[in-house]
């Protein structure tokens, strides 16, 4: 039997393979440095809906059938969706499968549900307990905005150390059955609070969270950062991003050009979002877009995506409280 | 190596054992049918904190530290907590983790979560990526009351099929070290329907989710409910409860004397509660006082928690919306 776990938080896996990927976002995201990358892109933000929650559920909706159709998979072949959103109580991931006949496990970490939920479902496939599974996470701009801030319509200015929450929707099927890419490992991250009270300033929020995450990963797997052709962090858009390869420098691992941030990546500057993207839905729409896309076609043989989550809530700000954070990382390899 | 699933949705596990349990509640839940079977019994609302979310977070602060003393673990011992709670962005849970140097794994599916919790800890120790965990969950009437509801200074008249949100944590080690009593399987449930509106009527909603898990399960594993010595639903309350008796037995399943609900067994007639008690600390203080209890005392040989969720949030009733749920159950064997 092969040895599942390494370190203090690191899991290993075998078997489980990336069967096909899909991204749906907004128009705002398709039209930034990824353009025309994603699988669906919708031209309106409440998505022909009467409220930009029910567009958001809407979009959940697509982007499970999408994905299914591209692992050529009927639903009733699926066994297991696992994840989640960034609305109160996670009502448009749970609203989105009502009725589906789906059996559901519903995350939440934030904006690292995603790499959350790509490390529950690894857990389940290797450990034989299920052969597929559906991982999902999404989050709208007009729905955050307004649960985590202002409402839209009182017009406020957004700080120059904000991010802005990704529209996006990003869905992966996992399989045991052998494909060419592979997750081989994860590491479960702690919740790391270093006493950031700006809740406009996820970035430095995040970025110790991110930086302990990875160090563990380094030091748990006995890996360096050149062994990656690529290590994208969540979403801590630029701001983060530089803390977090100073902090890294600190602690002698150099981040080099196969450095990223999903945030970061997503959105140019023209675009006018600061900090640049955030959110539930960023990694997961950068993660099945590009990154997929550069697994497939070669250009990243090995790939740590690490999954930023800021677990504040309005009242938790109200209540003049801290943000704690936490990242989860998942190592993804071609075979 | 042991077959790992068995039917549409259900796991099998192995060498997944309780270590220890441990629950924390309010006052007028130890003055309910469970007086005395608590492990700590609070004796203010707010326990201390300024707040009742602050006082929320401290019953989680407590309840880990008290199961992890029963289990005689130390901090350094425990290898991941997993579990979550019913607040806006899992607060409580991920507040009380702040710089405790644990992996986390949130949660999230509403009063089913610490079943979720004991579903997915048991997948990572029977799977061999964790030797141990700690799986928590809970909730609290006032912080829940105004979040869902209504502030409680508003004094708002309660429906009579209303239920009363646990104020409790209730959590449990596991480990792959043998002890007396095993977690031996679990069954992931669906997001049902039924489009019941009123976010009064938990249990009517929840009723027909807990029907589809426990019937599924019975299906999966080949089961019938007198192979238990007890199955208790998570917090349906006596409405709740009544309408999964007519149900189940509308399927041929007859639930006897061995069946009760968690919500119903919490609190008694005179403590004008109507239908029961309710939240993710119900199952989750039941199971870690009564039920456990039971277990160890040799009362139960066999029990099946199906952990029941409303998955709604104030936003989805506004939406006009009705209330979807889960139910996740998991079966727990004397050795």
């Amino acid at each position: 039997m092969h040895k599942k776990q390494v370190g203090a938080q690191t899991l290993l896996f075998e078997n489980v393979y990336i069967k096909a990927g899909y991204s749906l976002c907004g128009l705002k995201e398709d039209d930034g440095s990824l353009k025309g990358q994603f699988d669906f892109v919708m031209q309106d933000d409440k998505f022909g809906e009467d409220t930009f929650e029910k567009g958001e559920r809407k979009m959940f909706e697509i982007a499970i059938e999408g994905v299914l159709k591209k692992a050529q998979f009927k639903h009733a072949d699926l066994q297991t969706v696992i994840g989640g959103d960034l609305l109160n109580q996670n009502v448009s991931f749970n609203f989105a499968l009502r009725n589906t006949m789906q059996s559901v496990l519903g995350l939440y970490s934030a904006c690292a549900t995603f790499a959350e939920s790509l490390l529950l479902g690894s857990v389940l496939l290797s450990g034989g307990f299920r052969n597929n599974c559906l991982c999902v996470a999404g989050s709208h701009f007009s729905t955050a905005e307004r649960q985590y801030r202002y409402p839209l319509e009182l017009g406020v200015l957004r700080s120059p150390v904000s991010q802005w929450t990704t529209t996006g929707v990003g869905s992966t099927v996992l399989s045991s059955e052998t494909q060419n890419i592979s997750i081989i490992a994860a590491t479960i991250g702690k919740v790391i609070d270093y006493g950031i009270i700006d809740a406009n300033n996820m970035g430095g929020a995040m970025a110790p969270s991110a930086v302990d995450t990875l160090l563990q990963h380094f030091k748990d797997t006995g890996t360096r950062p050149t062994d990656y052709d690529l290590i994208a962090t969540g979403d801590l858009g630029k701001l983060g991003k530089n803390i977090v390869m100073e902090l890294m420098a600190q602690s002698g691992y150099m981040l080099g050009g196969n450095y990223v941030d999903c945030g970061d990546m997503l959105f140019e500057y023209e675009q006018e979002v600061f900090q640049g993207g955030s959110g539930a839905g960023c990694s997961a729409i950068v993660f099945n877009s590009s990154i997929l896309n550069g697994l497939y076609n070669g250009k990243y043989k090995k790939v740590l995506l690490a999954g930023t989550g800021a677990l504040l809530s309005p009242l938790t700000t109200f209540q003049g409280e801290s943000i704690p954070s936490i990242t989860h990382c998942v190592a993804i390899s071609t075979n």
